[in-house]
């Protein structure tokens, strides 16, 4: 073992100090960088009690681009447990040297040499024969998803309670860069702003990286240089001309790095999981892209630490998987991403069965829905149930017929709902209310099923005996 | 005099005592509760100090439902004098008992008997003969704005910003509710949610009249009833079925009041102005209701104590006006008003002329921007221009054709401009950095032209030297 992988062996461990006591899960433990002995020795989950279990991201424990009912469990917990997911930004090869580079985890996840690619699927399309040449799975879904986990118990129409009790930023383990993080924001095709660009070259992809403490210290990031996409071969001969495949190495070679940019501009670090999700119900695999009821790619900036977030049962187990993780991001995501950051979260899972509901803020709950300290929020978009409400070819359908009118709809009547149902209000009373102190606006525009978020303070209620 | 008119007189009196000093505006100052002669009594305006003028709102110095650029000042001010500016809301006669009784500058604003109306056109529509026999004007347009003030010297192209820097409550007049202010809201035809009603009848309109505490001390309002619209005949013998022509007096002889509604709920109370506004350029007489570039109805909540506007102005003394008010609002103010309700603000007004823009963040600014302690809020409108975009029936045709989706295009363009300009970004800079820290919401989808703003933090450039 040279020095640099004992300095990068001790940090990974020293990271995970907070795991003493917690169960490691998944067959790639020795490449999640901790001895498989060490995770044999943990205890055996313990019946009445919580349970504290550890996934680690590697290729063995994600799965790249889509939602599947049909994936195998990675583990089943109790409702009450905690569970420490690792998640990893699917945009860290747009710097290896920074992102993946010396992280056993996300080595085995990007792996991709001229025989074999760590994970070969990579979205919901077709893996042999494509349908567009760009890879297994057609990039059709682009977020590396850790997961599933299975609640035991949990069946269609209970709801479970997610309770994010930590997050934190993935540290860079290259040692070159010690103590810090990075992501990475591509403005990309899929943005809003594509079509509609000032300065020539139009239109142009732009890749911006930036720099995070990974320490915590300094609740700020920085940008540290930015390049234009130019057209990347992938290690099977592949080129991608635009960013259509979710993973490919950027060769800096080819690209012209820029820095000095964004000079002196604080980005406020606001981290959050944009894809915290249930298995969906209706179709075998899911693109992981467009949000959906039962969760999926919501992209709101406050499902991050104390945030609690309910999501409806849609598949027996749940089926819990976390993705697209965030440094920060303002509400539109308008360029089509965030600062894509690996984070690792902790989470609490709480099941509520559907017969203990009546009564609850919970029954009938057909959405996500978020709480934070002070607030609720609940999410709205242009189709809330669009693999049924679209037909058969729904997941490409999605993507030419969102409005944020129709999110803006469905965020109204959600709110409606929320305020009969929860605060037994009637619906002139609902809608008055709405209209004075209930704040709407744009979640995401770039997700295919576009976001509407409605955000209702509690002090609204504090006077209620 | 009775004793209770020398009560309401003596609190009229109290409320005014900051005016000592004031210049008063209007020949209807005796009709604002003030005698003349205490208004002649003040002293002239003093060249090169700032002074303070005060315009009352009364059947004079009203216009109600338009701006236009013919209307004569009211006063002409220097920049940097202050103007305390007395508004009133449009919807006072939903419960004339509250809003209109005992005041004496509402009530010459509201009268109206079987010979004559205190204020006759209420809109932008015709006089006599009028398109739909609403009433003069048509209701095409319904705000009472008071106004306009002229600035001294301004030009167009020169930028008017407006410091607000006082909002108080308008204190009821009626001695039996001593010490509260109320409002009203109106879930109307125009909402968002009109055709969106589950319960019956529908559709219908409804009315909410919440109370709010003038003294300042409580910082929410709450409900006190609310009544189902029944049609109403105006003293002209008008019938009307809906609400389609401002300040017709309810009567509430005809409606079924619902006491005990939105029991315990605390409205948190945000006063601002949903018009303040310029004179257009682009025609004579102007609909009140779709906000545009010289500002207007934008129905941003947080126009309010301790913001600051800029305007361009688009003609000669730019020709302020201010209405609409409201004691609170939710972004989107969905179901088609806020909590109407009468404020009086004051305002320094400071002039910045054209020559001496370059380099300023205000150089080529073409939209209403505003500034807050921490933050800069652009609006973005579906059509910013729609008076010259729209053609020659731009003011009926706006009505139909907005959308959120081009308003939040709009917002886009003008953030990038104003990060491009005011920071010296480049446009790959200023993309990334709006999708990972700008916020998008909705502003309202009631008003004709759709608005979405987008907010900056100024602490992103607090690292800057």
């Amino acid at each position: 073992m040279s020095d640099v992988d004992r300095e990068a062996r001790t940090e990974a461990e020293g990271r995970r100090d907070f795991l003493k006591g917690a169960l490691v899960v998944g067959s790639a433990v020795a490449s999640a960088g901790l001895g498989a002995a060490s995770a044999l020795a943990q205890p055996g989950p313990v019946p009445g009690t919580s349970n504290h279990y550890y996934v680690p991201a590697t290729d063995k424990t994600v799965h790249w681009g889509y939602f599947s009912k049909l994936l195998k469990p990675l583990v089943e917990v109790n409702s009450g447990d905690f569970v420490t997911i690792e998640t990893l930004t699917h945009h860290a090869n747009d710097d290896a040297e920074r992102m993946v580079k010396g992280d056993p985890g996300a080595e085995s996840v990007y792996y991709w040499d001229r025989q074999r690619k760590g994970v070969d699927r990579r979205g919901a399309g077709p893996l042999q024969p494509t349908l567009f040449g760009r890879g297994a799975g057609e990039g059709l879904g682009v977020h590396v998803c850790t997961g599933p986990i299975a609640v035991r118990g949990a069946q269609p129409g209970d709801i479970l309670e997610v309770r994010i009790i930590d997050v934190k930023p993935r540290p860079c383990a290259n040692p070159q860069y010690k103590g810090k993080a990075f992501g990475s924001n591509a403005a990309a095709w899929w943005g809003f702003h594509y079509k509609d660009l000032l300065t020539d070259p139009k239109p142009r992809e732009v890749i911006t990286i930036y720099e995070i403490d990974a320490t915590g210290e300094r609740n700020w990031a920085k940008a540290l240089y930015n390049f234009r996409w130019m057209p990347q071969t992938d290690p099977y001969g592949v080129v991608h001309k635009i960013i259509d495949y979710p993973g490919v190495p950027v060769d800096h070679r080819t690209v012209q790095e820029n820095h000095g940019i964004l000079k002196n501009v604080r980005i406020p670090v606001r981290p959050h999981f944009g894809v915290i999700g249930l298995a969906p119900s209706e179709a075998d695999i899911v693109d992981s892209i467009p949000p959906h009821w039962v969760g999926g790619n919501i992209d709101d900036w406050r499902i991050g630490k104390g945030a609690t977030m309910y999501y409806p049962v849609a598949v027996p187990g749940a089926l819990l998987s976390a993705g697209d993780p965030h440094a920060a991001q303002g509400d539109s995501e308008l360029c089509g991403t965030a600062i894509e950051c690996s984070l690792t979260g902790t989470f609490q899972l709480v099941l509520h069965k559907r017969d203990t509901l009546a009564g609850s803020a919970l029954n009938g709950l057909e959405y996500p829905l978020l709480e934070t300290q002070d607030e609720w929020v609940l999410h709205g978009f242009s189709y809330p149930k669009y693999l049924a409400e679209l037909g058969a070819n729904a997941q490409s359908d999605i993507y030419s017929k969102s409005s944020v009118d129709l999110a803006l709809r469905d965020a109204f009547r959600k709110m409606r709902h929320f305020l009969m149902t929860t605060r037994g209000l009637n619906e002139d009373e609902a809608i008055s209310l709405m209209s004075i102190a209930v704040d709407f606006g744009v979640t995401q525009v770039v997700d295919g099923n576009w976001g509407v978020h409605a955000v209702i303070k509690k002090s609204l209620f504090a006077g209620t005996p």
